[in-house]
């Protein structure tokens, strides 16, 4: 083979596959409604149609496009469907779609500054944007001792705050030698799964986080939070970490932040908010409110890539004290020294997060808010709440269901006065139908489905639909 | 505004914007070569020409990308340069970048096997492809006990990998409760920063991390690893960890992993084995010995998207015993409960990773591997490592020059003769000249340049081209 032989795609097929891929995708967005929401496959079976050995000559992207028809697509839950309702929304937009692409295309490292410094500017850039926007507090401003990044998720994020958190302890001792008191954290028992699994990871140990109760609303009760620190103290423990929920996932539940942090002043110990779900509302002056006394917190963080047209990854995370952050997380080997960190003028963004890699997220972001601009957002938000609030009162006025909580965003949990086992049959027809999806939790004990608004295509018309098939569903 | 108004991209406009998005990129690809390689910005001058507030209306695409010509790229470091030789390579192509718009398009989450089981199903399905392309053991085949994952980074497989360690050596206490024992983790002292990062994050301390001697390869010495434990098992300390180095970052070195194996298995010392850099080229039969004693390791990775024509992030991260790494980092929310994992016959991946969330990143590998083709892939592989042999022997035979070492694959380390300033001189100069961009390290104390090939577009003449510069540079 003649050394100028290559196997690369060049530029003309790549124009020629990618415009057939982003027709694709086009199409597939007109098309979305048209299969079934949840994926009919059973285990195993979409592997048994794959070919057992990878292929040793190359094959054409259009028998690749082939198989994705018809060997991928029978197993894909359609989260972009405006039938889906389950978990969280995950809605995604045409220019996040093409500022992910051209991040692809680029292919750069953000792990330095010098490695391009665009990556890293416009970052910080657009994530002081976030904090006009959503009118966060000027702490978490890069031009204070604050700043913000782009983590892969929430968990992520909860992990960097607590260990954080777990430093500012210890003192710094425990990243040089371990730690040997009894660090404890806390967070209400309706908080993330996240929460438990950085305590786990950090080396705090599951049983050392303490599960706030809450109130009527699934709100953590700051007294009650009060109380187990001074129980803690007066047992010689060290109480350092307390994660507060802005929408919980079971039920968007709001922690009162205000008191919360109050507490966490007083007795020194770090605050980090994980608003991953519904921090996003915050862009209207309305839903504010879910914000009070944020200003107390240590750490932020919010989900892009749930409700805000912005294709996953992107958990916007910030910090009041990034020189915590930073010498929580830094590590300068030789191979990564260069003269714009030695300046101390420049983010290196790698000491901000848990690995050292990282893609050019932040150009999504930028398109998303640009192609929006904040008005769009704004009325997209606005219509998902009014959307569901009208969803709420429509269960509350049928006595077959129980309205579980007063919705305060976008995210309705309800049942079937009849119990567990009905409302685990209409959960299961509602969703075998493939017609539209949703999700279960169990609120005081009682299953509970919840019916969560915000996927991009989804308009009032999907909602009455689906709200027919449900009392369809369950007169058989 | 009527309810039926929106601000979403249509289907249409999306179509436009994606192909002239699609033409874009492929014009970055043609004329890649005529940016200076390092951005030449200064700290602040990027975020200096973006607007100081995000617009409140929606702005066009065609702005969006006027402003990316102007403002993003001047700070872009192009690492998709045919002369980007410094770092690693971080090599991309079409197929993969096709592949990831597709991930973007259908914005799934693979969490669970339930929430889209073609994510997890195609995800294990190329994961074993790659034990069979790579000759890698048998133990990491999902038809055994073990397994394979895609990562973000190597970064955080070697922290999925020490968790694990940690529960093995604790008996899955230290995830219940914390742990007082004195954990000890080894690496040689040319190991990646991540193993450090790592055991920070997980709570053994810096100082619990025993830094082991290497050769004049810069290979760990297995026999001052034996000598480090057993120091450590007679102070009634605990060693849990050991990470070998397959292509060390800063000079290629090659943990040798037969014997390191065989003394994490008779000290029931839990081993991974972090091939970021150099895995890749087991694709090819010649250069296997790399792996030789793999099947003693109890994890093992290697970055696809380092070396394998696919864009960040995609790190293949592979365990002989999954049921361990999964008692590790599982945590089951009632929201997240459903018939598939209780059935037990399916792989739900977030048990097998830090974060919860994941996007489709097997599509941009399948694509890959069947558009190279094995041969393909090989084909390439060899090529690069053939330029850099043959650029270490042009360093050899220049008497101004010293080869540190010879290269085992593609990274070729070298210096003047004439000291430490002179050589950090031709860096500078190098990189400024924006022709070529490599990066540096020390090695025995001294200061090494680092010159990596493997990027997707460089061919022998680039290095050619690279090395007459080096010589003209230098002759002033």
């Amino acid at each position: 083979m003649p050394e100028t032989t290559n196997y690369h795609m060049n530029s003309e097929d790549f124009r020629k596959q990618g415009h057939a891929m982003i027709d694709w995708i086009a199409a597939y967005m007109d098309n979305v409604e048209s299969y079934p929401v949840m994926s009919r496959v059973e285990p195993g079976e979409i592997r048994s149609m794959l070919p057992k050995s990878p292929p040793l000559k190359s094959e054409s992207m259009e028998a690749m496009m082939r198989d994705v028809d018809e060997f991928i697509m029978p197993g894909i839950t359609h989260w972009q469907s405006p039938n889906f309702f389950g978990f969280f929304p995950a809605n995604n937009s045409g220019p996040s779609i093409l500022g992910d692409l051209l991040s692809s295309g680029l292919c750069v490292q953000g792990m330095l500054w010098a490695t391009s410094p665009a990556c890293t500017e416009l970052e910080t850039h657009i994530l002081d944007w976030l904090v006009y926007m959503l009118d966060l507090p000027e702490s978490f401003k890069s031009s204070t001792d604050g700043g913000g990044v782009i983590q892969d998720t929430a968990s992520s994020a909860t992990l960097c705050a607590l260990l954080a958190a777990r430093e500012r302890a210890t003192n710094f001792v425990a990243n040089e030698s371990g730690f040997d008191q009894t660090l404890i954290a806390y967070c209400s028992n309706q908080a993330h799964s996240s929460v438990e699994k950085a305590i786990k990871i950090a080396g705090l140990g599951k049983s050392n986080l303490r599960l706030i109760d809450v109130d009527d609303s699934f709100a953590m009760k700051p007294s009650d939070l009060a109380k187990a620190i001074d129980k803690d103290k007066v047992a010689g423990l060290v109480p350092c970490f307390v994660c507060a929920t802005v929408g919980t996932t079971s039920s968007n539940g709001l922690d009162p932040l205000r008191p919360i942090g109050e507490i966490c002043k007083s007795n020194n110990i770090f605050l980090h908010v994980d608003a991953a779900m519904s921090g996003t509302a915050a862009l209207c002056p309305e839903f504010r409110y879910i914000h009070d006394g944020l200003e107390l917190a240590d750490s932020y963080c919010f989900n892009p890539h749930k409700w805000m047209f912005t294709n996953f990854d992107c958990d916007c995370f910030f910090v009041a004290n990034r020189a915590e952050l930073i010498k929580t997380l830094s590590i300068l080997p030789e191979y990564l020294k260069n003269k714009a960190t030695e300046s101390g003028a420049v983010f290196d963004y790698r000491d901000w997060q848990i690995p050292l890699g990282r893609r050019f997220r932040a150009l999504k972001l930028w398109f998303v808010i640009r192609h929006y601009g904040i008005e769009g957002l704004q009325h997209h938000i606005r219509e998902h709440v009014k959307i569901a609030q009208d969803f709420a009162s429509w269960v509350k006025a049928d006595d077959r269901f129980e309205l579980v909580v007063d919705p305060p965003l976008n995210l309705v949990c309800f049942r079937l006065t009849t119990g567990d086992d009905a409302t685990q049959q209409l959960l299961d027809d509602l969703n075998d139908s493939g017609k539209i999806f949703l999700t279960h939790t169990k609120l005081n004990d009682k299953l509970t489905l919840r019916f969560a608004i915000g996927q991009t295509k989804t308009a009032r018309i999907h909602v009455e639909h689906a709200w027919q098939l449900i009392q369809q569903t369950i007169e058989g």
